[in-house]
């Protein structure tokens, strides 16, 4: 088989950089572009200086006929780069941002809400996929198997914590190190923008009438890279832990990167891989998910590529056996 | 007037230590002795380095008849500590640990419950005083002011991170720097053994007829100083944000050390002091209040030498006037 | 007596936040005014947010007719401020920038090199001081007192490691903390521009002939606070390590902030302190010594405080026994 | 190609966990034994918990005739293994201890010193290696160039900082979390035991008549992973950092993973890589090299696996390209 055309067009922020990392060494992918607004003619290796040694590549302007192209712009300028840009119909697309994820009618275009294990048989017939935002995978994970097995029964309550990594590359006050070290502040208080995508989603897997009522508490983090959330929801009468298990590990039975631990989880067990950990606890009336992934992974450029892997009937692990930084 | 003559019980920690960081520079008092089970004869400034040349004390077995013994022991070994040594009737006994927060009844003695903003004139007029914990000091700072205006009606959702020190000092997995930096995980979820001393105390202040219900997350987190606590409850009929925060400056309005900040807060801003930040929200029907403590501090050291101030009629932040690490 | 009324231009930065910080608990200050180019009329605790409930202080642009002025404008500005400000002649200056250090006679004022340690009678004497550079403090306080011994007679190795406050309040790519957090790098190899006060000074305390050759490595170091310097040199023929211990001792035997540890020490000791710390070991022929400070306090603001403390005639220690933030 | 068996001795520490991390994805190995002392019966996955859906592999006592053995087990243990095994001949071993490395001849085995970039060709033939030390691999990779070219004319100095994984996975104090958070500190000054095998190699790479003198000074660092050592020594007559840098590029032309770079590093470049990053700078008759790797892939686990590559005649980057974690 011929390899995948790649193209990625704004590559020099974090999701970009992530891209390169996966892709470089993935065995069905050549990248035959890496477009941006900013650094043509600069390569890639200058920008992501981990990659000295592993590419030539340079940045530049023309997509050179990709198969598919990977767009890490920031949110609100997707659209304006498929409108802008002479992209063939067969060319494929998969969206990092939040343009197409509420709405995935676009010209001419159906993008499909890439989380993979809600919507494997989509993803694999979808021409284009929106990808997911890093807390909305993180919380549904946790939420969306209650959901499909008919127990979600009130309204849910989440706190998540994620990495500086999650607020971009561009430097700031709340990214600077001697305000985020040793520091943890709430942000977006019960109005995080990724509420609209897990509310809608939870209602299409859990094909309910309503949206249920999520109160979502975010937290800057002093780590660079992870998301933990910590979810909890009435318990449904008479289940006890064993069943909650039991739905967990039937939701996942079919999935290479979602695992339950029956044990307690910790953040770093999935940092730099693919992988999400849950577990669940059941106390006081309540059922409590933990979720850990990787933000910049698992929450973007990992489910990026497992998409991709999707679409292109690859093994949807394929690239994607990561190494764990564990530490 | 002469100066409070103040004895240590199980100094070596880390509770110990921020009591000599504290008291070494408190005017009124003179530490006269500091006991311990393992290190007599020990140079302080050999097991707390930070206070080379800042005092000469050694540890020793004497209590050298002091007015007032803080007893740093861990849980459980006070009583032990109260029933084997002979402590004079007239000298004072502030425990840092939990064996007298729910029954303050023992040897004769009557502990009060100290925490300084619910209890002022309880504890000026108390002879022995057992100090709140560290998650349970941030938490009902954030709930009491609704607990004393009757405005507490739901349950109440916790999640609150605190430092490694709150583990103590003995090393061990989860307190390894290689397991520890830049993770996050849950411990004694919903189980947590502060619950029980927040609940009776809220019943309380706010004079209730039963416990509340308070699901509280426990979250370890990657720094070594600081509690922060994020808190929830529906909001009551027809309160404003204006209200709310009017409950919260007045509940705290003769507080030193307790401010609302009419911004978002962040937890470095009160570490390495005395102090408490509190900020209150109003989403969907919900009343937010996130508030930071330092835990070695006002959740532990501080607030049993504010207690000892308070015991011993001199004004409440003598000696608690700390710079602010800040960074 | 009346107390010292300071003003602090340029305190919306870090060392002037440390300034606040100090001297709203300095016994014999006044704060009379905080000057800015950018924020005249925000109050001081809303650029200093761990000063909620400490100060209603503004900032403003009249200077008040201070006693003494702190500059704490970036280096390069103090000039311009001396320009073009109408400053009484009575009133004394205190430059936190770099303006001074090498060549102090300006505007008819004569501004003495404040290393505190080595100048105490000049600076008391002085109606002017530069204030010295960070890494200059920690690395000459290892240095001088060979120095002044006449043990100085090789070329000098220095490795230092410094804090993200140390390269300031305005974000950048180096204080990100996603790049910053886990991470260490060097930057003006040998060529840092501390390298010409220290030399300077060494040779002045040495009473030498010529420059020494300071070689110096500075390290960015993944946390907020803190510099930990280690220097070596050729040791002197026949001096065992006490007698080196004993240079060390003699030299810092009236210095309230400087201590020889004869244990290895760690730069934690010192943070959140006006504290250095020294150890000295012999190896090999070279004498090694390991010194640390807090950049912001040793290192800037406290060394500053120190200095008006000698200037005004009171105990050098005045307002500078801090609580060590320890951990 | 059958695959190779590969049994891991003491795999429960970090170099053992990273070997499974590596090895799980390495296409030509098969993990057949995990031997230790106290784990048998229990889950790799269990220990390592990052794993958590990767291997169902446990820990357990039988070698099961593997072709090569990694050897993990702490410092002097090695030749104890050797003794009381019975390893057949035929079956390689690869120690990642310190036992074999300055005296390979043990048991009628010939242990190979290897760091691959010095001694490949050896390596290939080689029955069995003695992987060398993180803090040598980081120190010799700056310096080897030098002394095989006779550029090495002078005294080196050296600082070099590790994360606390090399610190081991046994909590003590100096790896407790409220103790390193934010902490610098020296040991084994001069002293440290990597020098011999560091001095010995550089004898034999320069074909040098007496060993060097190697000022080392070790740094405990606020990281859990990563090497960044600061290398000076003198510069040699007339030779430009061109020069200098044709002397690195040269010696590391056929080296998948060294790497110099024109601009300065960081260490985080490298983190979860095999790669080692150099870079040169040319100052007042000083050549200086920064030099970065992961202690527990390049300076451990990586580099064995890289051993085994050359060992077993595979592209010697088989199984070690690793996406940087990089943040």
């Amino acid at each position: 088989m011929s390899k995948i055309r790649v193209a990625i067009a704004g590559g020099t922020g974090y999701t970009g950089g992530e891209l390169f990392r996966i892709l470089l060494n993935h065995p069905n992918v050549e990248i035959v572009a890496a477009t941006t607004t900013s650094s043509a003619g600069v390569p890639v290796a200058q920008v992501h200086r981990d990659l000295i040694g592993e590419t030539d590549l340079c940045f530049g302007t023309e997509l050179n006929d990709p198969d598919v192209i990977f767009l890490c712009l920031g949110h609100g300028i997707s659209r304006q780069f498929v409108d802008t840009n002479d992209i063939k119909p067969s060319c494929r697309i998969i969206d990092l941002g939040n343009d197409f994820r509420l709405d995935g009618d676009y010209a001419g275009r159906n993008f499909v809400y890439g989380l993979c294990e809600s919507a494997k048989e989509d993803i694999r017939k979808a021409h284009d996929v929106a990808n997911p935002g890093c807390f909305a995978t993180a919380i549904q994970l946790a939420v969306l198997p209650l959901a499909a097995a008919g127990k979600l029964n009130d309204e849910v309550h989440v706190t998540a914590i994620t990495g500086s990594t999650g607020a971009g590359k561009k430097p700031g006050e709340t990214t600077h190190f001697s305000y985020r070290n040793d520091n943890i502040s709430i942000y977006k208080l019960f109005s995080h923008q990724h509420l609209a995508e897990i509310k809608k989603n939870i209602v299409k897997v859990g094909a309910l009438d309503a949206e249920p009522k999520v109160n979502f508490v975010p937290l800057r983090g002093d780590f660079a890279r992870g998301i933990f959330a910590s979810v909890y929801t009435k318990a449904a009468e008479g289940l006890t832990l064993e069943d909650y298990q039991k739905i967990y590990e039937d939701y996942y039975a079919a999935s290479p990167f979602v695992f339950l631990s029956k044990e307690g989880i910790s953040m770093k067990e999935v940092v730099n891989t693919n992988k999400a950990l849950l577990h669940v606890e059941l106390h006081d009336g309540y059922i409590h998910i933990a979720s850990a992934i990787d933000n910049l992974i698992k929450g973007a450029s990992g489910q990026a590529v497992q998409n991709m892997n999707l679409m292109f009937r690859l093994p949807e692990d394929t690239g994607l056996r990561l190494k764990p930084s564990a530490f």
